[in-house]
């Protein structure tokens, strides 16, 4: 029991961790998933994404009983009636989600007990861009700034670590920051 | 009342809506938004994001009464309890509803009366980047694939020109494809 107590470091089950590696490692084709999501405009800036199904480790998981709904919109000033956070903010989340559960992975492969991790993420946008008013700026954020605070029992430098090791092997921060292909078709 | 009512096309204000981009064409300075998001971990791939305050138009907005929680997770297959949608998916989310808001803004102005919006997005990762198994494989998405099915009251190729359009001006389409600068600091 106390070995079985011990391998659950942060919330995670280590040793379920490393078997997934061992096993995704002996056979990489486990390692090919699929993410989706279906999308459903409702009004105005408010739609809805539906997030359930996905394809991993050679077959399509089932392990969720209840899809997830994400509701997004927009304020008042950007003429939505706020039914949900705006995409530019989904994408912040994204980021900052990722950044922190790899950061907690990485923390619990190498034994170092979390006991607070905190972030804080700005992104800086000139809306003429998005709303078509200016060619001369981007339609995104024209950065993205964020800001770490990491306590756990060990000493700063290898907290540190821990986050330079999160950006070196976060899904999202990897696409956010070099860019993913991205192909759209129609049906009209 | 009528021309009221006629100018609400597709749940959007067109009249607040070119008020909008008069007055940020008049005073570019209203242009210059920062939309920010905190994120709390709560145990293992468990972590929350708050979203509420941001700067628009010159000020801070106080528009929002109540702020947004979104629960990230991940599955049993990725060592997580499935508290969320993963951030992956989350991204898929946001690029999702940027596009389709940007879809319905621009058919609103153009007069065109949207009757459906759906899409289905699929995202393909070898999971292998992210686990640190690989640095042959990146860590993100190798390809975003989009689905539209637009319908409504002008011609398909009209239709068409919409979805060209929402891409055009799409702040997290630009985001994704293109990539954004992220500063990252850690108080540790």
């Amino acid at each position: 029991m106390s070995a079985t107590m011990e391998q659950v470091r942060n919330g995670v089950d280590t040793g379920t961790l490393f078997a997934t590696l061992d096993a995704v490692k002996a056979q990489p084709e486990l390692g090919i998933f699929q993410f989706r999501a279906s999308n459903r405009w409702i009004d105005g800036s408010h739609n809805q994404s539906t997030i359930k199904d996905f394809y991993a480790a050679g077959g399509e998981d089932t392990s969720r009983a209840e899809a997830f709904k994400l509701d997004a919109g927009e304020p008042a000033i950007l003429i939505g009636t706020d039914t949900g956070p705006n995409p530019a903010e989904y994408l912040l989340h994204a980021l900052a989600a990722c950044l922190t559960t790899s950061l907690v992975y990485v923390a619990s492969a190498r034994g170092v007990k979390l006991t607070r991790v905190e972030s804080r993420l700005e992104g800086d946008m000139d809306v003429r861009g998005a709303l078509g008013l200016s060619d001369e700026v981007r339609n995104g954020f024209d950065q993205i700034r964020v800001s770490f605070v990491v306590e756990g029992d060990a000493p700063s430098e290898k907290l540190h670590q821990l986050v330079e090791r999160a950006m070196a092997r976060s899904a999202v921060f990897d696409m956010v920051t070099n860019g993913v292909s991205v192909q759209v078709g129609a049906t009209a």
